[in-house]
Parts: C-alpha cells; sequence; structure tokens
C-alpha cells in the first residue's frame, strides 16, 4: 500500500447541472431565496450529483472506533474500557447512531481499528485492528508510517463498501476514548492556534481536567513542533487510527464522487486535514451541525463551513450527521416536487 | 359564539413523567448532556404527553389562507391574487408544505378563511368565507367582533379535527399577501416596539420597499394607539384572519392536550398573542426555526424561545415547522431505543 492515491483529483463537478439546479429553484412557487438554506443545499447536491434534482435515498455510515495512547495522560472523564465495549453497543443497536440509522434507514458498519478492551468478533462489526490503541504522542508519534497507511486506507475501504451499496452519501462517525485530545492537538497544528484556544471539555470535562488537558496538548505540540509542516506527518504524529480513517474516507468519498455529510469537531478536524492534503475535497463536504466542544467553530471557520444544525449536540458517533439527514432529503424533495409557478398558475412577482 | 373559551386552563404538564424521561436521559449511553437539545426536547415532551418516553407518529398541519385590506396599500412584492392561488396550489399538492407534508405522512388541512380572487369550492380545502378580506387597518378595525370570533373559532375547529385523527403534534400554516405587515403592526404594539425595528422585506421587499411598509406600519399603530391594551382588540384591529385562527389552534392546542410546533415570523406573533391572552399555553409550544425575516428574533426573545433551526428561511406556510418534524421524531426514537449504561454493559464515568 502507498499513499499516492490521496493526491487523485476529486470528481469535478456538474456545473450545468448545479446551474440548472439554480435556474430551477427561482422558477418554483415561493418567492426566490424563501426556502433559505435548503436552496443552496439542493443546488450543491445538483452539482455534485451531475442532475437538476438531486436525491439522497441510500446513506451509509461507517463509525471507525480505536483507543489512545494519550488517554493515558489523564485526558478524558470516562475509563479507557468504554471504548471497547461501546463497539459492542453499536453493534447491538443500543447506541444512538444505531437508533438513528435504523430510523434513517441507513446502513450502518462498525470498524474496529483497535481496542485496549478488545471485544473480539462481534457480528456486525468488521475487525480491522492495527493496534490495541496509538502510541501516546508526549513523546513520541500515535502511529508508524504502516499504521498510518493501513488507517487511511480502512476510510477508503468503507467508501467503497458505501459505492458497492449504491449510498448516496457518506457519514463518519468516531469513538475513542481521549479522541477529542488527538483531534484538537492536530487541530491546534493545522490552524497554527494554542491549544487554550481549541481544547474543550470532550465528554465532559470540569473545568480543571481542561486545563490539564490543554496543558498535555501543549507538551505534545512542542514535542512534535518543527516535524508536522506536512499535514499527513502531523495526522501520522497527533491523530489516531479512526482519525485517520476518516480522512481516508473523506478524500476517497471526494475521489468517487460520494457526498460527505461531516459530524462534529473529531471529523471536522479531520475534514480539515483531508482538506489540507487534498483541496477538492472540500467540494464534496456538507457540515451537519456547530457542535458544543469549544474549538469546533474555529475549524469550521477554517473551512469556510456553515453547518445544517446548532442542537448543542457533543456525542460523535456521527450522530449529528445522521441528525441532518432528513433536512438534506427534504432539501431534495422540495427540489423536486414542487410545482413552478407555469405549472401551478401562480403569478410571479414580475 | 363567545370568547370564553379562551381563558379556559391549559392542560396541565405531568411532573413525574417530566422527571422519569430527565433520569432516564442521565441512564443512556452517552455521556450526560451529550445530545443537547434533543434531552431537553424529549424531556419536555415527556411532561407534555404525560409519558416517560414520548412519540410524534401522527402530525397534522393545518395551512390558514386569508387575505388582508392593508395589501392595497403596496406592502408586499406579490400582488394580492396569488394567496387564492396558493390555496389551489396546497391542494394540488405543488405548494412547499403539501411537498414536506407527504415527505412526513402528515395530515395537510387547507382552510380558505377568505380571498379576494375566490378560487371557489376546491376538493381538500374546508371553505369558512369570513369575508373576501380584513378590512384596511389603516383607519379601521381589520376585524369586527363577529369576524374575530369566527377566526379564533376556525382555529379551535382545526384543533379539534387533529384531534380526531389522533394527532401528537400540531402545525398551524399561514398564507395571506400582506400577512407580514399585520403581524409586524401586532408585534409593534404586543412588544411596545417602533415599526422599524420590527419591519422586514416579507417576501422579498428591496430596501425602499421596507422602509414605506414600516411608515405604513407606524400609521396604523399610531392610529389604533389607546386601544390595544387589550391583546385580543389588538388582534382584532391590527391581524388577520389567518392570524387570529393561529391565535385560536395554540390556545385550544393546549387546552386539549396536542403539542403545538411553531413555525416562522408570522406565527411565533400568533404565538406571542395567544400566550398574551392566556399564558398557560406557552408550555405546549415548540418552536421550529428562526425565520430571515428581521422582527423574528425579538418576537422569540419575547417568548424566551430557543427554536431547533436557524437555516435561513422566510416562506410561511408552516414550511420551516414541517422541515423540524424530523429532529423531534428522533429525539423521541433516542430517548425510547437508547440502551442505558447496564443494559449495553458499559462503564459510566463513576
Amino acid at each position: 500500500m502507498s499513499l499516492q492515491w490521496l493526491q487523485q483529483p476529486a470528481k469535478p463537478v456538474d456545473i450545468s447541472s448545479r446551474d440548472a439546479a439554480a435556474a430551477r429553484q427561482d422558477d418554483l412557487t415561493k418567492p426566490r431565496g424563501a426556502l433559505g438554506g435548503l436552496e443552496a443545499l439542493a443546488i450543491q447536491l445538483a452539482g455534485l450529483q451531475a442532475r437538476p434534482c438531486p436525491a439522497i435515498d441510500r446513506v451509509h455510515i461507517t463509525v471507525f472506533a480505536a483507543d489512545h495512547g494519550i488517554a493515558s495522560a489523564g485526558v478524558s472523564a470516562y475509563p479507557q474500557v468504554v471504548t471497547g465495549e461501546m463497539v459492542r453497543n453499536f453493534a447491538s443497536g443500543g447506541a444512538a447512531i444505531s437508533v438513528l440509522a435504523r430510523q434513517l434507514a441507513a446502513t450502518l458498519d462498525v470498524v474496529n481499528l483497535g481496542t485496549v478492551n478488545d471485544p473480539g468478533e462481534i457480528a456486525g462489526v468488521r475487525r480491522a485492528i492495527i493496534a490495541p490503541s496509538t502510541a501516546n504522542f508526549l513523546d513520541q508519534a500515535a502511529m508508524s508510517d504502516d499504521q498510518l497507511v493501513r488507517a487511511l486506507d480502512e476510510g477508503a475501504q468503507a467508501v467503497r463498501r458505501a459505492q458497492s451499496a449504491g449510498s448516496e452519501l457518506f457519514i463518519g462517525g468516531e469513538m475513542g476514548i481521549g479522541n477529542t485530545t488527538a483531534a484538537t492537538a492536530l487541530a491546534c497544528v493545522l490552524l497554527e492556534a494554542g491549544p487554550p484556544e481549541i481544547t474543550g471539555a470532550g465528554t465532559g470535562l470540569d473545568e480543571e481536567g481542561v486545563r490539564h488537558k490543554a496543558e498535555i496538548i501543549a507538551r505534545a505540540v512542542a514535542f512534535h513542533r518543527g516535524f508536522v509542516a506536512d499535514p499527513l506527518e502531523a495526522l501520522r504524529r497527533l491523530g489516531g487510527f479512526e482519525i485517520a480513517a476518516l480522512v481516508g474516507s473523506y478524500v476517497s468519498a471526494a475521489q468517487h464522487g460520494i457526498v460527505v455529510l461531516v459530524d462534529g469537531f473529531i471529523s471536522s478536524v479531520a475534514a480539515l486535514a483531508a482538506v489540507a492534503i487534498n483541496p477538492g475535497c472540500r467540494e464534496w463536504m456538507l457540515f451537519a451541525h456547530r457542535s458544543a466542544e469549544r474549538g469546533h467553530q474555529r475549524v469550521l471557520d477554517a473551512l469556510a463551513a456553515n453547518p445544517l444544525l446548532d442542537l448543542g449536540m457533543r456525542l460523535g458517533e456521527g450522530s449529528g450527521a445522521a441528525l441532518a439527514v432528513p433536512i438534506v432529503r427534504l432539501a431534495c424533495a422540495l427540489a423536486r416536487d414542487m410545482a413552478t409557478f407555469s405549472q401551478a398558475g401562480v403569478s410571479n412577482r414580475d
């Protein structure tokens, strides 16, 4: 395996379909622009799907789970065993993303990339163990070169499964105790921002916990400074298996022409890394929600992203993205099924 | 008919169901509070529906259409014939709310309260003509006492139809060229605010059009000043048939224990009037979205409302509320179907 595939260009946008969709919006029985963000969404999707009336019927959700060496620095409110336990919960249907996937009739694909508490073989979980966890990036790289390559490739493989199933939308989710710490460290490097600006409470740290977490991140960033100008190397040193898999999935989805709906903080940091590695994949990304995690707005700003929802969520798993799926679907239904002024015999303002 | 029914109390909230729902949220396999606004939503609904796990299966949407005498003052970007034309479009399935209702499997109930361009009998439209339009409130009351009583009663009747069908959620929509002018005038009186603060572009006025509209509203408010301390009298003088019907529906829904999902600017002004008339109905209201119409935030603030969506919509018809229905349904599904920590064998932070 190599990483050359990451540089393949994203599928181009179909400008004529996009323009046709924009013209159609202005002819539907509503004041121009009255559907606000739904109009922009339908127009963007038309360009991506190369048809004037886009549709999002089949949705594929892949949740990547992995553990983090940095968890030993006491950066999470939850014990590390939870990562493996949650893998089982995803598969048995009790996790938030499991409930949402059922409600949306979406495919839920769970990938175990390596957990300290190994749940073993589980029906419905792809077992793709890279290592029980990343290394503690306080004084070494989180991943070896080979581990990074494998994690990125697992993301691309998830997209291939989505494509085989005819999915029109890809959602990447993540689970891993300690992964807001890894994502924050990576964001600090990619944004050239100080840890206190970006570091948040994760699963629920108190103020003292957040301060400690920011100090840990500052030490890690200082240790790796000088080696992180390349975004892939930053990802290898400070990321996690599930974060790298998300990066791989976002790049691959754009290359294969599958729209991506990006979830919250960790997913957005992965999106930021993906765009730094391959800028063309930005056009294939929709952003689902603004997370309650402190650093998310900075990451969204850097991506010029204006998410659909702002509900104070901070769960991960792809849950915020799943919640936005009905909005995307309804935007498509409106663009397709509303009557035009002439069809309905309704007078226009002109 | 009299108006005494408006003063009947709203159905009380079931505190024990609400508390049970709140306790359940803290026991589900997610960090406490990680579902943000969805948790608050599920807890509120549990109290209203008097069951720890609420559900919104059947949704009833009533769109009230009516014309406005104030339209002759040149306050809209669209000609007045559009109101009647859109009544036909609602029924034939081409309007935004028609498309959304189908997608949500919701009942769409259309009530024609009086349009200058009368579409006549239409299958699927309740014909409840009060007058071809309200009077021009620049120098007279928009409605007579009798007209107000009938419009409020039409709202209550819509709620009775929703209840007969077993609906768990009521959405009121509106259509009426000129009705942001009426709603803005009413809001100015209820909020004691100046027209320039509240007046917006409606269906798409330019800056000069908005200035003219604000001047018209200021003249009307000045004319009726001294007679509008009572919110019902303010509604009679400055409202419209469809706005009064919304007020009647919101009060009636709270009395009958049906949750209301309030749409955008005009609906929120109706909600403000309903709460001024009968404060107990506030607890039965959810707020769907923040409209792009200028005055909406002021109205939401006065209602202490934090809407679910903010997508720059400004269409009315109940469309923004319809768009929020999947969010409400998913919040219920999560509360009902997620596993608890003990069920899933997942370690909690304690």
